[in-house]
């Protein structure tokens, strides 16, 4: 049986996230088609042995294709993803554009796999990095006692921000080691031996979008919108995995050992927690890697009757964060 | 008035620092002796326009001297510091060797001055930097409206582990650039591009010994042992300022513009809190900074009756984290 997919945005860190993990994955398409930019068409890209001219995002390159993966910025996803999914090509969007409307569902299939039958509009949205690093180790504790209150703090990768952002992690620092002055372009401040507060715009209430992306995709993925969410969300000079410190607050009491049992049988999840080694997650651990990493598993005491439990999560920010769980939303497709 | 000061520990990255502050500050003294251990002794340092040889720390370096300050880390701390004490000399040592004792007094000026008074063994403790980092800015938020709760995550700069990890840091960063094979040796985990849990002992709650110095310090400067306090210590690319994310639950309503005015009026904090320009504390601003720099000031809308405020913090981990402080404890004892 044909199946043709079409990746938008494929040039990007995302995108050639994509077709690693398509490759890896041996996704049974039949053809490939591989759109960009005006800026990007006609560079040539070689996957599966088998050469490819990058073409033009039209709002006809979809007629005739089945899934596409769009990871091209919010702007290219609300002009031309409505186009490709007229067509019936299914889409999986991993911009913001769509993730909080009704008829759109959010997915992390290891958490709502089932929502994917509900894209009227041929539309599923693949959540923000953040969410989906946070949450799928969340997940499997909040079906066994629900979670009452999370407090975030994040270590975020640059990727987050681009191929760019990755160049002028590395070029900054060369020139902090140098001793020159640092000339940020891709962010506004300098993320060499840095930590700033995330670039995203900030809103009345003084938190960021990356911020309240966190507390309304929870809610929408988990299907409850009980669960109390605060944020924090800081940039770190590290290239491609996000960490995050979570407070959590259970309903009911939860023992450290019960997390542990949870965690080691939660899918997407790898439990690292080797306190007599001084060995937990991190970032460079996450790099490269399809699940995400958790330790610093304690109880927390500040909380009574044993309802608090602190975390620490590492998770790959263009893997897991973006191009699988969207290639994994596509799997589910097929 | 004659007054005559020792270092010991001169050589190391908080020692350096000592120096710095005391010439910039004017401190009153009238004669200084510089002492290491055997390793560096026989060192020259150019000190205020005259040379000193730096001598081997002894248990009988400190006749005649009236305020020794104490950078050498625990053991030597342990094995000396009684030694100065007993002369006449008051010490303020900057390791944990002392701070938990009950008559050893632990002290940040900005907040518990007045328990200089009570040092019966001439002994005058400095807190862990992460501890005076974190708390100097809740404690007038603390006196207004008593904090009932503290969630803690830090972004922690390399220098805690002194010299020696400051110049990992670099010559790591630059074989990650040259994409060498990481050999980390001042710490277990490679520190460049990437973030990692806290490198001291981990007790049987599994918290790390950073984690529960927050805990302990706290209580004992506050002179408040209710408030509830749990942290996650880690540590980020960075090169001499912690930063830490804190959420704090209050016992009445606080309101974002109240946390401001009393920040506004705290000694020894800076607010930079520029939601229009989204800037905000950030190490690289703090390093140097005698202020610890304040931000992120947001309602934490996770908690009801506006309990909650989420803060983000940065300060320089070698001057008001250590020999700022400690050289303050002088002052006032002068």
């Amino acid at each position: 049986m044909a199946l043709r997919v079409a990746i938008a945005g494929v040039t990007g860190a995302v995108g050639q996230e994509f077709l690693r993990i398509l490759q890896e994955r041996n996704f049974p398409a039949t053809e490939y088609k591989f759109l960009a930019s005006s800026r990007s068409a006609g560079k040539k890209i070689t996957f599966l042995g088998q050469e490819y001219t990058v073409e033009e995002l039209k709002e006809d390159s979809f007629v005739d294709f089945d899934i596409a993966l769009f990871s091209a910025g919010g702007d290219r996803s609300k002009q031309f993803a409505p186009a490709a999914a007229k067509t019936g090509c299914m889409v999986v969007d991993n911009s913001s554009a769509f993730r909080m409307d009704d008829d759109v569902p959010l997915v992390i299939p290891e958490i709502n796999a089932e929502e994917i039958r509900n894209a009227p509009r041929n539309i599923i949205a693949n959540p923000n990095c953040t969410t989906i690093i946070g949450i799928v180790p969340i997940w499997p504790l909040h079906k066994a006692n629900p979670v009452r209150r999370m407090v975030v703090s994040t270590y975020q990768a640059v990727s987050g921000a681009g191929m760019s952002a990755m160049q002028e992690l590395q070029e900054l620092t060369k020139d902090a080691l140098a001793g020159k002055d640092l000339q940020p372009q891709a962010f506004k401040h300098p993320c060499a031996f840095n930590v700033f507060s995330h670039d995203s715009t900030i809103g009345e209430n003084g938190y960021n979008v990356e911020e309240m992306k966190l507390v309304h995709e929870t809610h929408k993925i988990f299907n409850d919108s009980s669960v109390q969410i605060t944020g924090t969300c800081m940039r770190v000079p590290v290239l491609r995995a996000h960490s995050e410190s979570i407070n959590l607050e259970f309903e009911n009491p939860m023992e450290v050992e019960q997390v542990v049992d949870l965690l080691l049988g939660a899918p997407g999840v790898e439990v690292v927690d080797d306190r007599e080694n001084n060995y937990f997650p991190m970032p460079i651990d996450a790099s490269g890697q399809d699940n995400i990493l958790v330790g610093r598993i304690r109880q927390d005491e500040s909380l009574p009757d044993k309802r608090g439990i602190n975390l620490f999560v590492s998770g790959d920010q263009l893997r897991k964060g973006a191009a699988l769980n969207a290639v994994q939303i596509a799997e589910c497709l097929v």
